[in-house]
């Protein structure tokens, strides 16, 4: 019998790790311990704001734990739902000026729940070519459902339209603000413009932009003007639906989606990744209750992020290092390969500053590079330690030479 | 232009909602107040073991959040990697007699990584039709990179040998072990050795069977024999994947993968719910650590939850209720409709007793029923009490008539 020939079904994965391995992309995990000797400088994280470790924050995630519980115990649709949710949403929608928000377990499900809730079956999604994993894998979903997929050239708005422009089927354009990797932003009003013109809906990724850009880190929308603001009272767009996380500025973990009131319901009724899905722990949905809080009562923090990524891009483009113009937190400097990435991340760490390293398939250019985010809480001492470190460190064929006027745009 | 004709991207939307309602199936949120008057007894979330608010647990997420920060602030890979993460993928690991484990920001998340990681390229996954939406969702994934997906009937290893038979490819048996809807379990022995026969490889989603089935709350695959125990050394199958939740018996949030170590190195490398996501939590992770260590010290927890859903399907049953027999600490009761289902959770409700709800599309089978879950805390008064307002608040048709030696298998 045909079946009796299989080898054993685990075997495939030796060969593969064997590939990787000599193509030096095998991943392993660092455990972070408990403390570090010496302390390092944290530069790899997410944490944009430095609030994760806040003693405010960690406490109202403590309180929620102790009043609350460790976890929702169930789904969002049947015990899940607190009244600590129930603010948390209420503070989002208020902060994006969207009628109503809906807070998921991580950004990942919020991403796989709005892009899958929100295509109709015979829908097109037009995607960046750049989007994060987590919108992949949404599309993905949403064609297994029977969408058509057309993915558009990095950051080209006009690119979207051509494609909104020859079909007939109801579109959503699918984009993050910031992406991830090179911390650069999209074109948001031309992509918005595009979106109206075509009768196109617009979903947004705001991962990264949350906490850092826009007025008091309302996020990229209203920073690109797709938020009217009359006497003090935010509107956003009703053709505008917007993912965030609360992992990253805002130090704890979940995701939501922010939007028309009719777009939320249709999430709450649908949205599988929220009906089936045990809610967001009370421990973390108060930990980004309170930062959110905090943000509102020191809206310097965002401001001083990007004023530390602008630092860090400008002095290593000084340097000679091919950098990203950094918009929102992230700074992204390239490497010459994934081998001299994973020493180049090492010897900075051997040096007291931990940065990240991005190599394939985590990079959508297969360009490895190191990754430096930026976080409101360093002092200039700690800025100019870090390029210290990393300078010093920058393997052979990193620098194209002291080019003081120009940084490296993909 | 073809473009211009599109209606508003949104407007479909309020026809969806209108459908839903004209059927019955909208779902509201319903926000838990800090404290309840008069209290609910809940027999609706899936903490099971009574430890979501344990005073211990609580406390060991309050210390997390202190320690280590309400976040983890990056991905598994960069940042979110702790010490904690570590201790409890060892615990996790030791539960279940598997040489490695890895830990995701949800179950959900660890069902889509597992999956989607395992499945090779040519391979075929066969799956139980009432497999949970998050191993749904998995396998479109997995079909969306070229796997061919299989479905047979709820709980039949017959069918499941057939399809093996009948194809040459790599293949991947896929299933719950508890199916949340109905709380029954699937013939896992049968299973597996259907598996071995055809040299495919079992994964198995033990989201309600951690902590409640098996020795001392070691799961399904130990309860079913899947695990030796030599000298108090336990060990799992190196054909079988399993992959648990934090978010049910242990209380917090989460989801964790258990097997042989090159299936765990390859989820490391190549899952992309694991490479892209967030680390859990540190509250969250220090909260299932802490609940897996009173689980030890307190092994009669499980078998009283199992003990207590097995008195309220039979007090039920021979009451004239269709109920499914329990194996692990889900009692489920038939309704005759979607809406009757509502009504008749809204008056256990007003009687002080929280049950679960479950309507199409959350039940694989179209039926309706209330969800009983039971909790190792619940006295036997509490048993009583509730049992009395399931009974008095039954709809018409919801019985049919006393039958005290029978209980339904759908
Ligand atoms: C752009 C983007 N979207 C979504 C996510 C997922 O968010 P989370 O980690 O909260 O699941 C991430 C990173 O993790 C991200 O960078
Ligand atoms: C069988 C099953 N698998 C997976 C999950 C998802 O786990 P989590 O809620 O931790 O994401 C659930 C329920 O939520 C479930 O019932």
């Amino acid at each position: 019998m045909a079946a009796q020939h299989r080898s054993h079904p685990f075997s495939w994965l030796d060969e593969a790790a064997a590939r990787r391995s000599a193509a030096g992309l095998t991943r392993r995990l660092q455990i972070r311990p408990a403390t570090e000797h010496p302390p390092l400088m944290d530069l790899a994280s997410n944490d944009y704001l430095g609030l994760s470790l806040d003693p405010d924050i960690a406490e109202a995630a403590a309180a929620a734990a102790r009043a609350w519980g460790a976890g929702a115990t169930g789904s969002r649709l049947v015990t899940g739902s607190t009244q600590l949710h129930a603010e948390l949403e209420a503070e989002l929608a208020d902060l994006y000026g969207a009628e109503s928000a809906l807070v998921f377990s991580s950004g990942y499900a919020a991403n796989l729940g709005m892009l899958t809730a929100l295509c109709p079956r015979d829908g097109l999604l037009v995607c960046d070519r750049n989007n994060h994993a987590s919108l992949i894998d949404a599309t993905r979903l949403a064609k297994a459902g029977g969408a058509q997929v057309q993915v558009y050239a990095h950051a080209d708005p006009g690119a979207a339209d051509r494609l909104l422009a020859a079909s007939n089927r109801p579109a959503l354009v699918v984009s993050d603000t910031v992406f991830s990797v090179d911390g650069d932003l999209t074109d948001l009003p031309a992509l918005h413009r595009t979106c109206r013109e075509r009768g196109a809906g617009l979903l947004l990724d705001d991962a990264h932009g949350i906490g850092v850009l826009g007025p008091a880190g309302a996020g990229a929308p209203a920073e690109a003007g797709l938020v009217s603001d009359t006497g003090g009272r935010r509107r956003g767009c009703d053709d505008v639906v917007v993912s965030v996380t609360l992992s990253k500025a805002l130090g704890a973990q979940g995701g939501a989606v922010l939007g028309p009131r009719r777009v939320i319901e249709h999430l709450v009724s649908t949205a599988r990744t929220f009906i089936f899905d045990t809610g967001l722990a009370p421990p973390a949905t108060a930990g980004a209750l309170a930062a959110l809080r905090r943000i509102r009562a020191e809206p310097q923090r965002p401001h001083r992020a990007r004023a530390v990524a602008r630092q860090f891009a400008q002095e290593l483009a000084r340097a000679g290092f091919a950098v990203q113009q950094p918009t929102a937190a992230v700074a992204s400097v390239r490497a010459p390969s994934p081998d001299t990435a994973v020493v180049w991340q090492q010897q900075c760490r051997e040096r007291g500053v931990r940065v990240g390293c991005f190599r394939p398939p985590s990079v959508p250019d297969g360009v490895s590079r190191l990754r430096i985010t930026a976080r409101a809480d360093l002092g200039d001492e700690d800025v100019t330690r870090a390029l210290e470190a990393i300078t010093a460190t920058a393997p052979p064929g990193a620098r194209r030479g002291a080019d003081p006027d120009h940084s490296h745009t993909p």
